[in-house]
């Protein structure tokens, strides 16, 4: 780690870029690391799965909400569950970060550790990086994948008598949000989920394992996500009112703030459960709990009825 | 294409996420496109080239010397260009574009358009992509390769005894640069290399089953990275001054703006030339001018001697 006073433009660009791809223990994928044109990675069965996610000060993270580590972690948590979402495991990690020149050094070095520690939750590298100049930190992450010889798992497998099931977590980082929000920094479970989020990677290749028909990524919100997988299945999905898991820190959250944590669990985003549909005879793996089934027709339901109290997920423009 | 009134913010981040990616006719090795968590390709020899390059507004590119389709086409060429640098072909693109809420749509669709031409030349799809709000425009492209069986050209290889040898342009971006500098908009072929690299793509491979022993993508000026090439392979480079192509429009131009044509040549960067390492034995590919030979030692050297005119190469913080 550098001096404290140091920024990016005192160590600069290539300097920083050795530091920033210096990942403590290369993965176990990585053919060739850091340091030179382009990175090799082990795609074992002739495919690679690969998705690209960016995250912006101000947008996505904020250092007095968050340091620089858990931004790191985040960044690489949101793509690496992508790739789960496929039921793919990660084999390597790229980075982009744009930054002000007058921006610490220390932050940029941070920011590498906390991708390079959640990178290596899954035993991958960070294989290649890249840092420039902008007047904005803006921080790209691509992760890699294999399916080791499954198909991948898309949003458009779903079929009417399906059964809907889900992994991790729900509402935890849109109570972490409102926490934050109102000027508080505890309860710290529900900070913590939100500054950097804990998809559950395993359940996404066990999930293709138990033959499951589509999955997805719960970025947006349980309810707008689901929809994606009913548009692009052409079916219906219907959520047990009863069944989605609201835990019970959550509801004391919101009952200290006047909210209501069912609505968290339906609509809130970036805490990066998986969703997944499974024919109805599966065995679900233990990660996963059902909350609701597949039919004909379009739209997604709570016990039957079109879910109304406030809006369905989010979008970064609204 | 979008109506010119429409702001980002208006069309809605999936909706442009979908302008984006339909690329107009998939790559050939493009197994899952985008749409879904992730892009699947294919990886035909078990290991995928990946690489991350970020451009930003203001730094890598002027929308008043540049409009957006080619800023797209330099985006995705100067990925392109590390991928070959391997010697490898490419396979697909990934990019994420961060930007102000009310750029125009349309700037943003042609960006999408110059990225999804310039991968159309080498036969590739924009697999996957992401979007965000930012108050900077930053483009953020992903490359992904094959090695076709092949080890990867790495800049580590050059051993003493090689010769030196380099496809593509010298010095035409910097002439460029230099003229849009002085607020001139022709002659159109400096200007027009300086909007959009024309990287040797096919030279790439084609010096890897040549021999060669290492090989750089010139992205910061000839001297500067043939410095990563002999500090990566603990050589010595030696440059021919009579053998550095230096075109005559280049030296037009350089007179005209009382400019060094040859300086242009030796340090300027982003045209995306590939310089390249052969056993001296080698019969280099058509594409490839012997420039120069590597020794023992350390450095870089014309005729014998330490460059000094100017600085060698350029960082983005300087």
């Amino acid at each position: 780690m550098g001096d404290v006073d140091e920024t990016v433009a005192d160590v600069g660009e290539f300097a920083l870029i050795r530091r920033i791809t210096a990942t403590p223990g290369r993965g176990q994928d990585t053919l060739l690391g850091p340091g030179d044109d382009a990175a090799v990675v082990a795609a074992p069965d002739g495919r690679v799965v690969a998705c690209t996610d960016v995250l912006v000060e101000g947008v996505h993270f904020r250092f007095d909400w968050s340091p620089p580590e858990q931004v790191g972690r985040k960044a690489a948590a949101v793509n690496l569950a992508d790739i789960a979402a496929m039921g793919a495991v990660p084999t390597g990690l790229l980075v982009g970060i744009a930054c002000p020149a007058s921006t610490p050094a220390p932050v940029i070095e941070q920011i590498s550790a906390g991708l390079a520690a959640e990178a290596a939750r899954v035993r991958v590298g960070v294989v290649g990086g890249d840092l420039t100049r902008s007047d904005t930190l803006v921080i790209s992450v691509t992760a890699l994948g294999s399916l080791d010889g499954r198909a991948p798992v898309t949003r458009a497998g779903a079929l009417p008598g399906d059964i809907l099931a889900v992994a991790g977590k729900l509402g935890w980082s849109a109570a972490g949000f409102a926490v934050l929000g109102r000027g508080f920094r505890s309860p710290v479970t529900v900070v913590g989920a939100h500054r950097v989020p804990a998809p559950p990677y395993a359940a996404g290749p066990a999930a293709a394992l138990a033959g499951a028909t589509a999955m997805i990524d719960v970025s947006d919100g349980l309810l707008a996500d689901l929809g994606h997988i009913a548009a692009a299945s052409t079916v219906a999905i219907d959520l047990v009112g009863d069944l989605i898991p609201v835990d019970q820190r959550l509801v004391e959250v919101a009952t200290a703030l006047g909210a209501d944590a069912r609505h968290w669990a339906l609509t809130g985003g970036e805490d990066h459960a998986l969703a997944a549909t499974f024919p109805s005879a599966s065995v679900v793996p233990p990660d996963f709990r059902i909350i609701g089934s597949v039919g004909r027709g379009s739209g997604v339901t709570v016990d039957g009825r079109p879910y109304t109290s406030g809006d369905p997920g989010w979008q970064h423009w609204r």
